[in-house]
């Protein structure tokens, strides 16, 4: 990635900054999202690993400044600042596999306004993307169950960037392995996968094809069956290669393959056959554009007999719903050393923004080790202790004291000053954490349908000071 | 990319050719899709400049083979080949910008099968992605009328490679100027943006940030005006800026841009204010959610005064249907010498392959310069020829004699026993290209609602191997 990879904007931004003199001045970012995808009760926050790639080491190149100079017209002091560029904010954020909330800050930086304009792309574009895949696939291992699932959806993915790290974000999310070879080099995820349609094409039969694959790979055979017809073909081909050469090795054939028709009633019809065959040990993979509807009703409604799913580009897309729509938005200035909040006015709204700085805690319950809710403060209030009182920033006569609770901050630092301060977990490290952090929260919030929404509050100061805002530039307009 | 960017599949049966000592052995695999998405008559191709990128210099790292070797139990033979490897691939596909047609092949690989399969996934996922944003972008020219357009979904892109090669489908399908500046520096693409609400929030009012970017773009101001209100503040700050700083230089204010609230109304409003102000040559940007289905309705029912659309998630993902759906299939293999065609069988009859080495030309009439018919014939047939009888190959007995055309190939050379034969050209003349190409479609399949359906046909010879291919597998079946 190119240090001009964000958009234009930042640079005219930036220019302004510096012809102004103001390029020094400290602002303060959130990023944060405004509703759940997928319908699901909950998002995965994933994307940060990316995001640090992206961002430690920006380096314009001479052909970058030159474009910026020439094509959009900005000053040498900024050019020289960009030729220079060494990282000052600092950044703060949830990390991967952590379930997240709409409207709290998942992100926060703080530094110069062009810095933090020039990386603003990089985090959205990351974030946007990975949080999409790993959502997703937290509602796909809701539908499975206890099932295996695999992430085949390299070749209909959004890009190579896209099929690389969302099969890392569906492996964060709750799947146990992927087909892209690089993130098994990379991240030591399990990747998997035995053979396409053009490799039993080739051979005159299901059963040639069979054959040579059980010699290659006797401890790991696993067979596609509908190249030509699963029942007459793909299955008789497989209990004879399984009886006439894994048998006699000592070995066994581990899986089929089902990649087309009624899953269901193949399902139940192969286990059927092999079960008789005497192959009880036999998996059944199942893949042909599923999605988690698809597997809940396979699994909840029809008792297919499969074993691991495999989801292609319904998870690697997000399927219908493509989009996960995080914003970054200025919350405050810093004027001579004194923080000033700043808000961003909507007819809707929902689209107002929380002004200032602030800070994020988790409110775990002592007694039952599960989430009670979210509360934002400003940066200069005090930690939530109990008892403390919550309400409900849309209806604040609803209110509840809670006691006996932890107060967990949900962000992490990432980057002081630009140095990264923060040591990456493994892949595997993100995927045990999430699933710990899952088991924080209620089954009520984590069901399939119509799940039950989580409470993210305010404090009563910071919802003061944005009821304050809100009237005082309304009052301005009109 | 790495070159272990692709499916572990293709590994596997790597490994079983040489296993088996039949790694010389040459295939022939399509690349083509089977249905339209986004409702449209006619799909745009793109992704060949990164398919280009991606398979013109593959190495495998040590690291790379290492895992190859110890995790999926690739052979040593093997192992060595993917140490050396060099593309020996012949390659031909549709150049970008061309629209496609389902069924028909757009790219063909002609190859030893080891190497054909290792570069699937790189074909398939460029094309894919970049043929959706093609089409996509196409649609929404198509619904813009002559109106300028405006890429702006880095931030809500599927990852990098998304943003920055969606960004260049985009242009090529019809889109003037994009929002990523490495587009820009890459290609030469029009990049643009000027600020976001951030920057009118650093200031205490739109009038104070509208002057700091006037000073500073005296020639290309451009006013984001509902940071707080637009009729009330936004607006009237924009007027006050153009008469107090611009006019004075002998500058004018080049645009405004909305992005929240109803379009039509407000941009009917803000008409009329810069109308009554001396203004009426200041341009109205819109932004916020669009899709080909807004822009339609805004300018063809509403009548909105909107110059310029900016358009984000829904055309970066290709919004509620982010999939594009190209299959790899092997059609035939070489046996000494002899080509030899291959199937794939389906229970349903639109997902059977066409079986054979093939060739495809699009039949040009010389009368009115428009394409009567895509043909796809056997590859050692003739070249279509006045008179020629096209039928449909859904129905046999609908049949139609044309004359006085041209048979224009539609695939070409790119690579040539792995070495690169295409001169690439620019993004702006696959732009053109594409201009060009849309202008032999008949109206009728580019229109916006419920298009007419182009045909493509097979030669008979063609059609006959197909039916008797899928008889003889039938019959081997029964």
């Amino acid at each position: 990635m190119k240090a001009t990879f964000t958009d234009c904007y930042e640079f005219t931004m930036g220019n302004v900054e510096f012809l102004e003199g103001r390029q020094n001045e400290i602002s303060y970012f959130d990023l944060f999202f405004r509703k759940i995808p997928q319908k699901a009760g909950y998002a995965i926050f994933a994307g940060l690993e990316k995001v640090i790639e992206d961002i430690k080491n920006i380096k314009f190149e001479e052909e970058e400044l030159k474009f910026l100079k020439e094509e959009l017209g900005c000053c040498d002091k900024y050019i020289d600042a960009l030729r220079n560029f060494k990282l000052e904010c600092d950044i703060s954020s949830v990390v991967e596999g952590t379930p997240i909330f709409p409207n709290e800050p998942i992100m926060t930086v703080r530094g110069p306004k062009w810095q933090a304009d020039i990386i603003e792309v990089k985090l959205l574009n990351s974030v946007n993307y990975q949080s999409l895949v790993a959502t997703k696939a937290s509602r796909i291992r809701h539908s499975a169950k206890d099932k295996n699932l695999l992430e085949f959806g390299a070749r209909r993915a959004q890009g190579d960037s896209a099929a690389l790290w969302g099969s890392r974000a569906a492996y964060i999310g709750g799947f146990n392995g992927v087909s892209v070879v690089e993130a098994g080099v990379k991240w030591g995820i399990p990747v998997s996968g035995t053979m396409a349609h053009s490799f039993v094409q080739k051979y005159d039969s299901d059963y040639e094809a069979f054959k040579a694959y059980a010699k290659a790979f006797p401890d790991n055979a696993v067979f596609l069956v509908d190249t030509f017809d699963v029942l007459e073909s793909g299955i008789p081909a497989s209990i004879r290669v399984h009886k006439e050469i894994l048998e006699p090795m000592g070995k066994r054939l581990k899986a089929i393959r089902l990649d087309s028709g009624d899953l269901a009633y193949l399902s139940k019809r192969v286990r059927k056959l092999f079960d008789l065959a005497g192959m009880q040990d036999v998996k059944i993979i199942a893949s042909n554009s599923l999605n988690e509807y698809k597997i809940f009703d396979l699994l909840a409604d029809q008792n297919a007999p499969i074993d691991t799913f495999g989801v292609g580009e319904n998870l690697i897309t997000g399927g219908n719903e493509p989009v996960f729509g995080c914003v970054y938005k200025l919350v405050a200035i810093e004027k001579d050393s004194k923080i000033e909040p700043r808000i961003k006015i909507s007819e809707n709204v929902d689209k107002i923004t929380i002004p200032g700085a602030k800070k994020t805690f988790r409110l775990i319950d002592n007694n039952t080790n599960k989430s009670i809710a979210d509360v934002i403060l400003l940066e200069n209030e005090e930690t939530p202790s109990a008892p403390y009182e919550l309400f409900d920033p849309k209806d604040i006569t609803k209110r509840k004291v809670v006691s006996n609770f932890t107060a967990v901050p949900l962000l992490t630092p990432i980057f002081k000053k630009g140095e990264l301060v923060y040591e990456l977990p493994s892949a595997k490290e993100s995927k045990n954490y999430c699933i710990e952090q899952l088991d924080t929260l209620w089954e009520e919030m984590k069901r399939f349908h119509y799940p039950h929404k989580y409470y993210v509050d305010m404090s009563m100061e910071l919802w003061e000071l944005k009821n304050k805002m809100i009237k005082e530039r309304r009052g301005v307009l009109k």
